[in-house]
């Protein structure tokens, strides 16, 4: 295997945080874009961001939800009606308090002092304040209940230490919210979006999650209850990929969100919110990606058949392209995943060799070369980026005839899907130990596998309050964190690592981006 | 027809302002969200954003532009270089001054004084700037030309007078930029878009538009030439529903977009811009709207069909459901204008009647009341929303077998979109003016139809520089615009109106929103 040649300068085992950058600087994803903490969405990022939202966005109509817009901008008295009421209220968040340029009398531009705004504006950081304000408009009686709204919305959240996908100042997302009679229809809808959100990721990113409840110190600042889907990253660290909030009735009293019950009396609403971002890609990159760049799960690829025609320069081309061309047609005309096969004829100049590095690194699923030879004798020349390489170190193509191509086209994507998720999630499930009986233990798993510590599954008494925040301060010290408490996550024996207690639930206990 | 009690409670013609107002209430469209200048859109007039984003996406698509995302905040110098070689820079936009809020120590928040950004950022008002640098970046040989952006996002231009869908302080559009190695490539590109609107309006949105350059002094800042669509709503007035700009090389040599051509010179790039936006919903409104609320185009509209059992609460209910069901299912198997017909089965509690009158006013094209001896019969008693009333002032529902309605349902929603088309062009037709030969001819035909005055023809010299600011004084007085010159509008014969001059193309003269 020595004989092989990665696309990419930096490997995974080196440096994986440069490895990340060069997936995506490489697969042309995204770019810095000079504006600070925000980044630029290339096309193939936002491709791939395209494909998640149409994704996403027919579960959450499936659900009855309806798409909404509300505004970019929140009054600063939202917030400080929030600020009231929920504790760990976060505040690094960009303040507009003008409407106008004026030149400075320099050649330059100054915010003008006459155009200062009464009441500054927040860009939103997220949508409960302003929502509320509307469902409290809308909602008069138990019939208008539940309400059920999302959007598709640009956030910023001042970040000090940004990494593109994964924290930016500002992200793409949706964010659901809802608002119910009762404690459990809302708790329902909190389930629900949870295991949409956990079925989607496995089904159509192919990226293995664990879908639970967090500890109460990770809980969404107001929430009575946050659940997560959570993802090992290939350097085992984890990531929270979505939230759902159960918001119990504090964000209905803060905002007014009553109706008027069968019995004609005034209640308080229940709500709820859940949302996942752009960091979905981050996490497909450090899933998926590997020593030659991305590979994109075919359910998301804005492509997922590349046609590269061995271009000349001569006579043949015509001929070449039509074949292409022609291979092109019938492969649109499949079905793969329930949906058209998306295909890309690239006729771009260039050799083709070039071209089918730039697509390796982007990940594109299947690679076809096309020869002048090809084209005469029916053949293609297919590489599949998920078994990219023979053992001599060459690139593995298979030479095919067209037909049987064709007709194998649609289960070899299928397959792809299929295979990326199935190898996420041995990689996932070898790297979660659990049997550990000590913090002890706990602290010498982590020292010693300090490379590729994984996750530690253990058992514990869910400790709350003071003694929660002693274990979460010494997990702290380890650099630990605590994930979530799987669905389904009781029925344990043992006692707990923390507190000696017996165990009443597992939790998942890992390093964490 | 005195006897139609109309849904709305303010005709078009009493108060037109009014009308258009109520439309969007009444039809659940969008409200004020209590953020100055700012919309809360609501599901059915997101639901036609929705579908304007979807048909107007695959146009953009189609044409190989690519979707890209670019930071909502500019750097404040960004704009400053804009403004050096730009005269009619607005500067009316949101500037970010601070990253964190604070406590005031009376229980408020003001922004942190020690989180002052250096650099104020401006909230996008269009792109051009941070997408210049971008395209510098990527740019390097003819090899990367064209180069075809686009982007779906949220702009923010400050608006003193707002109005919704109109305008508004926040707005959601697209904006292509395109760089090109010549002025040519450049300029077929901006037609190219303007051809892509002028026909997206008239099969999608059924609104008649005129595509056309508008005149020098209506320009894009900074633009070599500026084209629109222009349509014509309910009161005569003119809408600019979508412009394409040419930029000539002036924004490439801003932001040094440059490239190497064939020959290894160095030169600049010609760009291009092109934009259309939640306005278009507005004029879709003020197109189709009548005296009972919204007439949604098929094409646009979230459901084609909506199906209302008239439920009992009783036994029956059941057999009525499970026929409308399976009503329902026949229908979103058939295709309509090239898609699935979408169909709304609305079983929400509540009185057919007043359910229905609910669907009128939001303009769904074809409304099924089913009552159980409909069911039990195999009728269905339909609604179309573009011929609701019968002579009588009774709503104009028409019996048929269930049989003949599906094997009609196709052409039916068809219809309805060639009709709405087909009655807004005749309309728009009968109130353009031509012939008129002198400008008091023109100042008296507004003074006398002032009610309803339409747009006038005529030919004109094409004045530019001092010449054309006296013509645009003089129409302003009268409250009157150039909205454009229409493509193919030379072969004019006569003088020019203003300057006595042989006249050299068409021009259209109206009021304008």
């Amino acid at each position: 295997m020595s004989a092989i040649r990665h696309a990419l300068t930096v490997t995974r085992d080196s440096d994986f945080a440069a490895w990340y950058q060069e997936v995506i600087s490489e697969a042309e994803m995204a770019e810095e874009s000079g504006v600070r903490g925000c980044m630029v969405i290339r096309p193939w990022g936002y491709g791939i961001w395209e494909r998640i939202q149409a994704l996403m966005d027919a579960r959450i109509k499936a659900a009855g939800v309806e798409n909404c817009y509300f505004p970019l901008f929140i009054p600063l008295s939202y917030f400080a009606k929030e600020a009231e009421h929920v504790e760990g209220f976060a505040k690094e968040m960009a303040v507009v308090t003008h409407h106008r340029l004026i030149g400075d009398g320099k050649g330059g531009l100054v915010p003008d002092p006459e155009a200062k705004l009464e009441e500054p504006l927040i860009v939103r950081p997220t949508s409960e304040t302003v929502i509320g304000a509307a469902m409290a408009r809308w909602i008069q009686s138990w019939r208008d209940l539940p309400l059920l709204t999302n959007q598709w919305a640009n956030v910023v959240r001042w970040e000090m230490r940004t990494r593109m996908f994964l924290r930016t100042s500002e992200f793409l997302w949706q964010e659901g919210h809802t608002a119910h009679a009762d404690r459990a229809d809302a708790l329902e809808e909190t389930l629900r979006a949870l295991e949409m959100y956990r079925s989607f990721s496995e089904e159509s990113l192919a990226m293995p999650v664990i879908a639970g409840e967090k500890p109460e110190n990770e809980r969404f600042p107001g929430a009575v209850a946050t659940y997560s889907i959570e993802a090992m990253m290939q350097d085992g660290k984890a990531l929270q990929a979505g939230t759902s909030h159960y918001l119990g009735t504090g964000f209905a009293e803060a905002a007014g969100i009553q109706y008027q019950d069968r019995e004609g009396k005034q209640a308080l609403c229940h709500t709820t919110s859940w949302g996942v971002s752009t960091r979905l890609i981050g996490g497909v990159i450090m899933t998926h990606g590997d020593d030659d760049g991305l590979r994109v799960p075919p359910a998301i690829a804005p492509q997922q058949v590349v046609i590269l025609p061995m271009l000349r320069d001569d006579d043949g081309d015509a001929a070449l392209l039509a074949y292409c061309e022609e291979l092109r047609r019938a492969l649109v005309a499949q079905f793969a995943l329930g949906e058209p096969v998306r295909v890309l004829l690239d006729k771009r100049p260039g050799k083709a060799t070039g071209k089918r590095w730039g697509w390796v690194k982007k990940g594109v699923p299947l690679i076809l070369e096309i020869g002048g030879r090809d084209a005469a004798s029916g053949q293609v020349s297919v590489l599949r980026r998920d078994r990219l390489w023979r053992e001599d170190g060459k690139p593995n193509f298979i030479a095919q005839a067209r037909d049987l191509f064709l007709a194998q086209a649609t289960s070899e994507i299928e397959n792809i899907q299929s295979s990326l998720h199935a190898e996420a999630t041995s990689r996932r499930d070898a790297n979660i130990v659990r049997g550990l009986v000590s913090f002890d233990a706990l602290a010498e798993h982590f020292a010693e596998s300090a490379r590729y510590p994984g996750w530690v599954e253990l058992g514990w008494a869910k400790p709350t309050g003071a003694e929660l925040e002693d274990v979460v301060t010494r997990l702290k010290a380890l650099k630990l964190t605590i994930r979530n408490t799987p669905m389904g996550g009781e029925g344990v024996t043992g006692n707990c690592l923390f507190t000696g207690k017996p165990a009443t639930e597992r939790i998942y206990v890992a390093r964490a981006y």
